[in-house]
């Protein structure tokens, strides 16, 4: 078997989460109607998993870091390159990256974060951007715009570091901030330099857009221009090994969310595009299920993400959240029917919870079930929080489970004689 | 509802225990009537802590320190510190401190290791030891008495370490020790250069109290007199991060026992005295919660211990300890009638078992319960050792306790985007 088993991570997003007390004191996940998870927990190994640790929330980025063995304390310096990655721009460590939002400014006072959501333009916008701000001073200057308002910032050069603090007030109708290094920065030095680029690229990309014609079109429309950019989510890269070399299986990334598609770009996995993947309540479930079908094709290894679990939890609505996680469970029930269970080993998991209660991520631990290829059924039998807590494989750590993984796939080197 | 939580750590010291056949099997938690621990089990989430690690039995200053997130693994240096702190000295990083017993000799034989619990007088002949001893070469003596024979001793002076042999013989009718470096120490020097100081220390104070009318009236009513002290438990004092720095909560400890008031003195809590709160199995353990109920008027986390417990543990007295249990179930009863949960999360444990059987502490773990805002539960219904120990929490660590607190508590920060 060893060489030819398959492995598949299966997340979704933000899933786990607190008893509701209009549900019947049920989370989210023992409310939904799960057939396919169920079977996973009835004929798998089951336990509950702390991506990070015990009463720590995770974030998406630091959540699949972790579970994919690249440990977040020691190698997470912000989001940025992740983000930088999955819009497409090439990261080399010591760049500093950052993602941005085109928004609307009156003199300083941001009055839309999103410049209105802005749908088109902001790719003349970014050519702008390139043309008139390649360097400040000995930094390079490389930007890229993504969907919507969103864009992503890298800045190459000596001597740089991601401990500057925000340009973006994250509210609208006050002024943007000044740049600083922050208070207790280890690199003072590089902390200053960088947050005076910042400060300057800011300055100099409102004078840019200020009168572009895209932005005059859109006043004349009656729409906010897209009169600056304000970066923000600084993260340094850092060195990481790739997958395959580390694991020694080829994988790939069926995910909808650009933070996570970038983790994956990081690692060179092959991240997979699927048509009808939106990382909406809209997504084409069994698009992404039949995407993951084909990538084992080619690869032993496919991390899948779905997103619309979160939006639910973030939003507090726990019928969009039981209606999503449905969906992530149609998609698992199109796996069971069409992997090899043989050779396959499935996870099925969340990066953490996001409790309607609290419409942020919490520290809560989440239900983790292996399913499978050399896995040992336990007396659980259904999928959740509660029921999975009972499971053989006891409290798990993120960083532990790719070693489960690769043991029950009979991937696993032994050490010791 | 971030920033106006509150938090309370409630520990029944030693409260932890083995299966007793006399009580069919049961440990002295689950054959105690404890209706409010049970409610907190029934409605919160359970799980089994171990204080330091699986299979280390831990002290009460040990257990505590990493219950509050300060690894003692890393910052314990023996006990004096925290004996010294809970007396009233202050103790500087440097400092070398030891807990001391009056006590009397004849020539070197300690023949009474207490001085007949010597209840009076100690006052007065810690005045003599002050003014007749206020230095040794270049170390200055700091001594404060205590309760009944009680004292402690601070050395402060360059070069010192705790890593000496003891001088008290922990037995009557023999010799008191001469105190030497440790095998192994990893300042030769320093140890040496302590051990020489507190011989001289303890010669010199058996001269200043042989004669002192103290111990003349003791002799005249035939008491034991107080003629020597006998330090012990050598700590060197490390720096820790305040509480409130570390956390962001004010922070109150309301404990009966020295050793742990020491502990939060030391980590710059502010230590509340309660009327009626003895230590003993008399103790007033509704005066106890009363003061944890005034404490949140104006702070956000409460640590409590009430001690008795433990006593019963280590006298191997299973009904005095089923009723020392009782006590502290009925303390909680009160917080759970007069706290509000919709903002206050509880955690109920022990700091480490203390069975019946072996009359000393054991390095098995111990119930923990989880309740209040936040909190999930899970399928557990009653607090206990066997019960707890299929809850959802699994088995946490000590020094994990305060981020799961942080977290169900709403103040935990993400890692992460």
């Amino acid at each position: 078997m060893r060489g030819d088993t398959k492995l598949l991570i299966f997340i979704g997003d933000g899933m786990g989460g607190r008893p509701i007390a209009e549900l019947d004191s049920q989370t989210t996940i023992e409310a939904a109607n799960t057939p396919a998870m169920d079977r996973v927990a009835r004929e798998g190994s089951c336990g509950m998993l702390d991506p990070i640790a015990p009463g720590r929330p995770a974030g998406s980025d630091t959540a699949h870091m972790a579970i994919l063995g690249y440990e977040p304390e020691k190698y997470y310096r912000g989001r940025g390159p992740f983000e930088a990655k999955g819009v497409g721009i090439e990261v080399r460590p010591g760049d500093v990256a950052f993602r941005c939002n085109f928004a609307t400014v009156e003199g300083k006072m941001v009055v839309d974060r999103r410049a209105g959501r802005i749908k088109s333009g902001t790719v003349e916008l970014a050519d702008a951007i390139r043309e008139e701000i390649p360097k400040i001073g000995d930094v390079q200057i490389i930007f890229e715009p993504s969907v919507e308002h969103r864009a992503a910032l890298v800045l190459r050069g000596p001597g740089l570091s991601h401990e500057i603090s925000e340009v973006d007030p994250h509210e609208p109708d006050v002024d943007y901030f000044e740049s600083h290094a922050l208070e207790g920065a280890e690199d003072v030095a590089g902390a200053n330099k960088t947050a005076r680029v910042i400060n300057e690229f800011v300055k100099r990309a409102n004078e840019v857009l200020q009168d572009h014609p895209v932005s005059k079109q859109r006043r004349a429309q009656g729409l906010p221009p897209a009169n600056i950019v304000l970066p923000r989510g600084a993260g340094t890269a850092v060195h990481l090994e790739d997958f395959e070399q580390r694991y020694g299986v080829h994988g790939a990334m069926i995910v909808e969310v650009d933070l996570v598609r970038g983790v994956g770009e990081y690692l060179n996995m092959d991240v997979i595009h699927v048509d009808g993947a939106t990382g909406g309540q809209d997504t084409d479930e069994l698009a992404i299920a039949r995407a993951i079908v084909e990538a084992f094709e080619t690869h032993d290894f496919v991390l899948a993400n779905i997103k619309c679990p979160d939006l639910g939890g973030h939003d507090g609505d726990c019928q969009t959240k039981i209606d999503a996680i449905e969906k992530v469970d149609r998609a698992i029930g199109h796996l069971l029917e069409n992997l090899d269970w043989d050779c396959t080993t499935i996870m099925v998991t969340a990066d953490h919870c996001t409790p309607c209660s609290l419409m942020d991520h919490s520290g809560d631990s989440v239900p983790i079930a292996f399913f499978g290829n050399g896995t040992r059924p336990d007396d659980v039998d259904v999928y959740g929080e509660r029921a999975c807590s009972k499971g053989i494989m006891g409290n798990l750590r993120g960083m532990e489970v790719m070693n489960v993984m690769l043991n029950f796939a009979g991937r696993a080197e032994k050490f010791g004689a």
